[in-house]
């Protein structure tokens, strides 16, 4: 069996699934089905097919994320690669080959979105294990989805209809109902699940044959990087000049080597509400409900309670209550959440990027409570992490650990706290706060003052690098 | 024109309208119609009639909520009847008239539910004018609304069809559709709005003919009354001695003396969401918002937000969201919200009975974060008030003022903290809060220990007289 070099791409946005999956902390990163995250779920279930660490494609907002889901489940050491901008499928694709080959080997490479559901993880290595040889022999292999309904909101690949990888006749936009109906009546289409096996160098022939200036923003940007750690992060200028278009558009519509394995893996792309509720598990009612949910004569209801949610007398809708937004969709309506989004973000509103609890390379902060001249926040810092050396021109701060120990600098004092110990922090002070011990770090923070913005922030010195 | 003497009913919990009306906080003392509470409300359509101080029949665990309303909008010191255990109207409208009769007259009695939407108040009062000569003469006068739909969920009064005050026929049940649309067609049929005007003399003569058990148990429970202030309290055993029984089984259907005056007032009694809905201002789509709403696609619905609420492609949905609940009810089936809260009964839930924002006496507390061993409060104090004398066995408190002034006490030290001060509340310490100043104080506290609940009190001195 040939090592694949696996690539996953992270640069969704998932604003499909608000108010959940916010653009900070999107979809990829959620436990949206099971205990693991997508991304953790994704890399899970291809690890037993190759020994090589993962490629990651990602958005360089969510780096510390990325490195940090991988590394809580014991991954290998990815190489993450961040995208100074999202540029779609074509060119994400095009700097993980590149960089891929870098070793001087060409490998083949298995390309996966992160936030995609297979519930069955055997049959999806099978098939890994079933289009090798194709690949290694010079194909672009896609794996094409057996329809079990005839779906309006994919691609579909034509193909001549038969078993194992071969031949796409052709790649079809999403059809309408009753085009959609025919496909799934005459059989030969599959749902266009946006997974590949190819090797580097067919890959970048094929870019190179049929967009020769992806490939060429796409090499520039990988000619000047600069590596951070576990990251490498893009040329921004190089990068950010490349068109933005898709694997299937720049290539696979158009090479001769495009083949199809269709499979039976029960993939689903989790790309809406309705989708989430169709592979959560639902009870007897056809009710998936996490969380504190009380439901009375309600049927084929998702909901998703951080507090308490009651349900009365409703069919078919959607309802995900999280810290700060409240959604309440019909099951049929639910493409239209992202009218909700544009308009959140039309007024520039945190609902829109930012959830309450907002995550940093040191750990979060929660904003609990907000009132005139003062703003209650959780903070939570991990074991050895460090906020950097700061102060706030307008607001004091008072702290109260609730949970393992705290490191203080205050201007020339360093003390430790422990649980239920607390400090202030006037205004100007130059402070900075540190977990020292090996556990999670936790304190409640009250700020007083009369402008509580997060940018009313001097950075003195920050281990992450931020300014 | 006679002075009536209004006696208000507050008695109702309100759970139709959950979870923004609760137990301990019910419908009538929330501000749903606009800005006043519905007692306010209730009070302000009554006030112009008369000179007197209204008289209230409340809950005993509502008092301070009764009389701070009130005092709030000016009305004249409330004599405020204090029930030990809900007993329906016909006691607690017999104990209001014996303590209407107290000072030796035999006022007119205008009865009144504190929980009722009246638009008109105009129409109304000038309908209370209209009924004063008969309710003089001796008359059980009831306020019969005029029906404006076929409504299955109100009593009716029967009477001959005509204006002005005239005998009633018979009262009848909640009809089922057809009936109701008889009544409808038929005229005649008046709504049962619960509104009463009668001698206090009269009332208590014919309770004594139909139900002379209910009488006595209202003389038993106002022979030794405690008067505390502008409350008086029944005699706790007497009262819950008395039967439970409607006014109108009790005495309306029985009594020769029933007249009724039917009144178009603009009358609702906001008994469900859907009610409430009817009386909201709507939009061009039917829809009734308030607070941070945003609606894709949406129509018929009635919405309240405390955060932010998204809507989208719903029809007829009712979505309350509070601190630590959130309600979604298809509109037609919101009499099943009374499950719900059976429920949370059942279970012994803190959100059938209580709001996150706990009032008490002196101010409220409101529990904005809780983990593991800690939880934060925001206090309010007002003006001139004191919690009790206190110490706790299990729990520590971090005290931060961020609004206004505090006197603390603790053991032996009294001192006064300002905002961006902080102390520390030793386990076990005893200690005191008040407010000394004119403008409402305003906290953070930090409780930190192994067990944070509400009964680890030991309460030294308590000004209102809690043990």
């Amino acid at each position: 069996m040939i090592e694949v070099q696996p690539v996953l791409l992270s640069g969704g946005s998932g604003t499909r699934l608000w108010p959940l999956s916010r653009e900070a902390y999107p979809k990829q990163f959620l436990p949206l089905a099971g205990a693991d995250t997508m991304l953790q779920a994704t890399w899970r279930r291809v690890e037993p097919l190759t020994p090589r660490a993962p490629l990651v494609v990602a958005n360089e907002e969510h780096r510390f994320l990325v490195a940090e889901q991988l590394r809580l489940i014991g991954a290998p050491p990815a190489r993450i690669v961040l995208e100074p901008a999202g540029r779609n499928t074509a060119p994400a694709i095009a700097v993980a080959a590149l960089i891929a080959q870098s070793a001087g080997d060409d490998p083949v490479l298995l390309v996966l979105p992160s936030d995609h559901v297979v519930r069955d993880a055997g049959a999806f290595r099978a098939a890994v294990h079933a289009a090798a040889p194709a690949a290694v022999a010079g194909a672009l292999v896609t794996f094409g989805i057996r329809p079990s309904t005839p779906e309006t909101g994919f691609g579909y690949i034509q193909a001549t209809p038969g078993e194992g990888v071969h031949k796409v006749l052709r790649f079809v936009e999403k059809p309408d109902a009753a085009t959609a109906q025919r496909y799934l009546d005459e059989g030969g289409y599959y749902w266009n699940s946006g997974m590949f096996l190819f090797r580097a160098s067919r890959y970048l022939e094929e870019l190179g044959r049929f967009r020769p200036d992806i490939l060429a923003a796409a090499r520039a940007a990988c000619a000047h990087t600069d590596p951070d750690g576990e990251f490498l992060r893009l040329d921004r200028t190089a990068f950010a000049a490349s068109p933005s278009e898709s694997i299937d558009y720049a290539v696979m519509e158009k090479t001769e080597a495009a083949m199809v394995l269709p499979v039976d893996i029960g993939w689903n792309d989790v790309g809406s509400w309705s989708a989430l509720w169709e592979v959560s598990e639902q009870d007897g009612d056809g009710n998936a409900h996490h969380g504190d949910v009380i439901a009375v004569d309600t049927r084929n209801s998702y909901a998703y309670a951080r507090r308490l949610v009651a349900l009365v007398g409703v069919d078919d809708l959607i309802v995900v209550e999280t810290d700060d937004a409240v959604l309440v969709a019909a099951k049929d309506k639910v493409q239209e959440v992202k009218q909700v989004v544009a308009r959140l973000k039309a007024e520039q509103r945190s609902q829109a990027v930012l959830h309450r609890e907002v995550h940093r390379p040191w750990g979060s902060y929660d904003s609990v409570d907000v009132g005139d001249g003062f703003q209650v926040k959780r903070i939570k810092v991990k074991p050895g992490a460090s906020l950097s050396l700061q102060s706030h021109h307008r607001r004091a701060e008072h702290w109260i650990v609730v949970r393992g120990t705290a490191r203080v600098t205050r201007n020339h004092d360093v003390f430790e706290l422990f649980a239920n110990q607390s400090t202030y922090i006037p205004i100007g002070a130059k402070h900075r706060l540190e977990n020292p011990g090996n556990d999670m770090l936790e304190l409640i923070e009250v700020q007083s003052g009369d402008y509580l913005g997060e940018d009313d922030i001097v950075r003195y010195e920050d281990v992450y690098g931020r300014g």
